[in-house]
């Protein structure tokens, strides 16, 4: 199945466009769970089991496990394959990148060993960094346009043709595959406009509305029928995920 | 030690400007060691051993380690070791870059897991997806300036004024502790040039001289006594690597 038709199912069977980013922090979660032999995966299963009928998709940061190092790495493993248990697609936020060998390596990590549906991408490189990931037909390929932090601001947002445009635009042009997608902050809700009119119905998975504090009717309302609005540390470290999923999930549809 | 006391060491101790980049492909080593059960340390053990004294750094590319998921991490840690046994610089070449809490991570990953001495980072997110890296005063954070596949030409190098251009001065701003670098690749002599003259005496990692076609006596003349020329898959997949890295490093000492 292609992940947009992952992704549409399941803003449709869940009725959401929640995102809940699984950016996993061992000091930041319960006692009683962080003490256990598999805290890791235990933690992402408490969030997985109470939120699943309420978003569209996951998406692990690899940071956050790469930084446990093995540990991390099979818990990230053990993860995607419950989401898949609950037919609900994973977006793997890697932000790889690289020259075409070595952007063939990640994507073969990305796709066939944690088997991700979709993946971050990071542009700086260029077309054929991106490309080794695209070839992947039936995956979803998320490129990194106008990122919600402040060093957005360095290179990615000046006047008078700011680069986030130039990589919409040539996200347009990569879309051979029908695969591919961009990254833009809730922070950012005129340029997520602007986006949106380049790249149309693409996904636009749009981080930032949490803990970061961005605009999330403009969001809403700006990212169009394919927009995933991720949150994560506001979600998972919340006292009531599923609450604050629920919450969020709503508050996403009442914007529409 | 200071990454580039390190450096600068291996460069003088070897006579060496050379980088030799480990990346792993077990359908190109040879069928003997391909066979074992650790064949991706054996090989990368048979390459250090060949070339320890010809080299200023080694640089794995850690795609073609990910890419064997646990078994490829483990491989990558022992090599590491091994690395720092003959008292040589490691550069893992990750390309990594995230929002701040998400650079924290992999900057965590990179030097208190694998133990590396230096990274590759990407810019395209700005300042607060460096720093987390740059806080690390001991390691070398090599930010990716000009790169030297074609896909540089799409976002990297546009005229009036280049983006790498703009990274290479804000990288000069950026490097308030001391421990930045650039990464250009000898594809690109000039535009090496213009960026040495900007980054002044920073290491310059620059790939691409090997497999990828680039003019060694322009990389080596416009990268100044820091620059760290890289070759990966025409040393290590050589039919003799350790002719092959000495006939580089001489080459390279004698376009000084």
């Amino acid at each position: 199945m292609k992940f947009v038709d992952l992704l549409d199912r399941s803003i449709k069977g869940n009725n959401s466009q929640l995102c809940v980013g699984l950016d996993i922090d061992l000091e930041k979660i319960p006692k009683t769970i962080a003490s256990g032999k598999n805290a890791i995966f235990d933690f992402n299963r408490s969030i997985i089991e109470a939120t699943a009928d309420l978003v569209c998709a996951y998406k692990p940061n690899i940071a956050f496990y790469e930084r446990y190092g093995i540990v991390g790495i099979e818990a990230l493993l053990k993860t995607i394959e419950l989401i898949h248990n609950f037919k609900l697609p994973v977006i793997l936020d890697a932000k790889r990148g690289d020259i075409g060998n070595s952007s063939d390596a990640y994507a073969q990590a990305a796709f066939q060993y944690f088997k991700a549906d979709a993946i971050t991408v990071n542009p700086y490189m260029g077309k054929d960094s991106v490309d080794p990931f695209i070839e992947y037909e039936d995956k979803g390929i998320f490129i990194l346009c106008l990122t919600s932090n402040p060093g957005a601001a360095n290179l990615q947002n000046k006047p008078p043709h700011p680069l986030f445009l130039t990589v919409a635009e040539k996200v347009k042009e990569w879309n051979v595959r029908g695969n591919c997608g961009v990254v833009v902050g809730a922070t950012k809700p005129d340029e997520l406009k602007q986006v949106h009119d380049i790249v149309g119905d693409m996904p636009i998975l749009i981080p930032g509305v949490g803990a970061q504090g961005g605009d999330l009717e403009a969001a809403v309302k700006n990212g169009g029928r394919r927009a995933i609005i991720n949150a994560s540390r506001s979600i998972i470290y919340a006292a009531d995920p599923k609450a604050e999923a629920k919450k969020l999930r709503d508050a996403i549809n009442q914007c529409k």
